[in-house]
Protein backbone atom coordinates (compact mmCIF):
# COMPACT_ATOMS: atom_id res chain seq x y z
CA UNK A 1 0.00 0.00 0.00
CA UNK A 2 1.11 3.23 -0.99
CA UNK A 3 0.31 7.01 0.08
CA UNK A 4 0.61 9.80 -1.91
CA UNK A 5 -0.57 13.49 -1.27
CA UNK A 6 -1.25 15.97 -4.56
CA UNK A 7 -3.01 19.15 -4.47
CA UNK A 8 -6.11 20.34 -5.29
CA UNK A 9 -7.67 23.05 -6.60
CA UNK A 10 -11.28 24.15 -6.71
CA UNK A 11 -12.71 23.00 -2.91
CA UNK A 12 -14.13 25.31 -1.06
CA UNK A 13 -15.92 22.99 2.00
CA UNK A 14 -16.83 19.55 2.74
CA UNK A 15 -19.03 18.84 0.10
CA UNK A 16 -16.32 19.09 -2.38
CA UNK A 17 -13.83 17.26 -0.06
CA UNK A 18 -16.80 14.55 -0.41
CA UNK A 19 -17.03 14.49 -4.18
CA UNK A 20 -12.96 14.46 -4.09
CA UNK A 21 -12.70 11.58 -2.51
CA UNK A 22 -15.61 9.32 -4.31
CA UNK A 23 -14.03 10.14 -7.23
CA UNK A 24 -10.72 8.57 -6.12
CA UNK A 25 -11.89 5.55 -4.31
CA UNK A 26 -13.75 4.56 -7.62
CA UNK A 27 -10.46 3.83 -8.76
CA UNK A 28 -9.59 0.68 -9.22
CA UNK A 29 -6.18 0.34 -6.80
CA UNK A 30 -7.49 2.85 -4.48
CA UNK A 31 -8.04 1.84 -0.46
CA UNK A 32 -9.35 5.31 0.36
CA UNK A 33 -8.65 9.07 0.65
CA UNK A 34 -8.85 12.27 2.84
CA UNK A 35 -9.01 15.60 1.03
CA UNK A 36 -9.14 18.78 2.74
CA UNK A 37 -10.47 21.43 1.05
CA UNK A 38 -8.67 24.05 3.04
CA UNK A 39 -5.15 23.02 2.73
CA UNK A 40 -6.30 22.12 -0.97
CA UNK A 41 -4.96 18.62 -0.80
CA UNK A 42 -5.70 15.00 -0.98
CA UNK A 43 -3.77 12.26 0.37
CA UNK A 44 -5.39 8.82 -1.41
CA UNK A 45 -3.89 5.17 0.21
CA UNK A 46 -3.73 2.98 -3.06
CA UNK A 47 -2.25 -0.79 -3.84
CA UNK A 48 1.45 0.14 -5.49
CA UNK A 49 1.54 0.06 -9.38
CA UNK A 50 -2.27 0.11 -9.32
CA UNK A 51 -3.22 3.78 -10.44
CA UNK A 52 -0.63 6.42 -12.49
CA UNK A 53 -1.02 10.03 -11.73
CA UNK A 54 -2.98 10.50 -14.68
CA UNK A 55 -6.17 8.28 -14.27
CA UNK A 56 -5.69 10.52 -10.25
CA UNK A 57 -5.96 13.37 -12.52
CA UNK A 58 -8.45 13.02 -14.88
CA UNK A 59 -10.44 11.44 -12.12
CA UNK A 60 -10.60 14.81 -10.05
CA UNK A 61 -11.29 16.41 -13.20
CA UNK A 62 -14.18 14.80 -13.99
CA UNK A 63 -15.61 16.03 -10.45
CA UNK A 64 -14.86 19.32 -11.34
CA UNK A 65 -11.53 20.14 -9.26
CA UNK A 66 -7.84 20.20 -10.70
CA UNK A 67 -5.50 18.11 -9.48
CA UNK A 68 -1.49 19.20 -9.52
CA UNK A 69 0.90 16.02 -8.67
CA UNK B 1 -47.96 31.40 -5.18
CA UNK B 2 -45.83 33.81 -3.23
CA UNK B 3 -41.20 34.50 -3.88
CA UNK B 4 -39.29 35.72 -0.91
CA UNK B 5 -35.71 36.13 -1.22
CA UNK B 6 -33.79 35.27 2.15
CA UNK B 7 -30.19 35.63 2.80
CA UNK B 8 -27.99 32.60 3.29
CA UNK B 9 -24.80 32.31 5.64
CA UNK B 10 -22.26 30.05 5.12
CA UNK B 11 -22.48 28.62 1.42
CA UNK B 12 -19.40 28.34 -0.44
CA UNK B 13 -19.82 26.79 -3.98
CA UNK B 14 -22.94 25.01 -6.14
CA UNK B 15 -23.12 22.01 -3.49
CA UNK B 16 -24.16 24.08 -1.15
CA UNK B 17 -26.63 25.38 -3.22
CA UNK B 18 -28.10 22.18 -3.54
CA UNK B 19 -28.00 21.25 -0.14
CA UNK B 20 -29.66 25.11 0.89
CA UNK B 21 -32.72 24.17 -1.84
CA UNK B 22 -33.36 20.34 -1.02
CA UNK B 23 -33.66 21.40 2.69
CA UNK B 24 -36.19 23.79 1.44
CA UNK B 25 -37.64 21.95 -1.25
CA UNK B 26 -39.05 19.25 1.35
CA UNK B 27 -41.25 21.65 3.55
CA UNK B 28 -44.72 21.16 3.05
CA UNK B 29 -45.86 23.77 0.62
CA UNK B 30 -42.45 24.74 -1.05
CA UNK B 31 -42.60 24.94 -4.64
CA UNK B 32 -39.48 24.95 -5.44
CA UNK B 33 -36.11 27.22 -4.25
CA UNK B 34 -33.18 29.13 -6.20
CA UNK B 35 -29.97 29.63 -4.39
CA UNK B 36 -26.66 31.47 -5.06
CA UNK B 37 -24.03 31.40 -3.14
CA UNK B 38 -22.03 34.01 -4.65
CA UNK B 39 -25.05 36.37 -3.37
CA UNK B 40 -25.59 34.29 -0.27
CA UNK B 41 -29.17 34.12 -1.24
CA UNK B 42 -31.92 31.62 -1.76
CA UNK B 43 -35.39 32.61 -3.21
CA UNK B 44 -38.09 30.29 -2.26
CA UNK B 45 -41.50 29.94 -4.06
CA UNK B 46 -44.05 28.54 -2.27
CA UNK B 47 -48.08 28.61 -1.47
CA UNK B 48 -48.61 31.41 0.69
CA UNK B 49 -49.38 31.18 4.24
CA UNK B 50 -48.15 27.34 4.29
CA UNK B 51 -44.83 27.96 5.74
CA UNK B 52 -44.02 30.19 8.19
CA UNK B 53 -40.03 32.26 8.16
CA UNK B 54 -39.39 30.03 11.23
CA UNK B 55 -39.64 26.90 9.13
CA UNK B 56 -37.53 28.06 6.23
CA UNK B 57 -35.26 28.97 9.26
CA UNK B 58 -35.47 25.62 10.62
CA UNK B 59 -34.73 23.50 7.78
CA UNK B 60 -31.66 25.64 6.80
CA UNK B 61 -30.17 25.18 10.01
CA UNK B 62 -30.23 21.55 9.49
CA UNK B 63 -28.96 21.85 6.64
CA UNK B 64 -25.31 23.07 8.50
CA UNK B 65 -26.18 26.95 7.52
CA UNK B 66 -27.91 30.27 8.27
CA UNK B 67 -30.63 31.80 7.54
CA UNK B 68 -31.25 35.30 7.96
CA UNK B 69 -35.33 36.74 7.20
Amino acid sequence: MTEKTFQVEGMSCGHCELSVQEALDELEGVRGSKADHKNGTVEVTYEEGTVTNEQFKEAVEEAGYTLRS
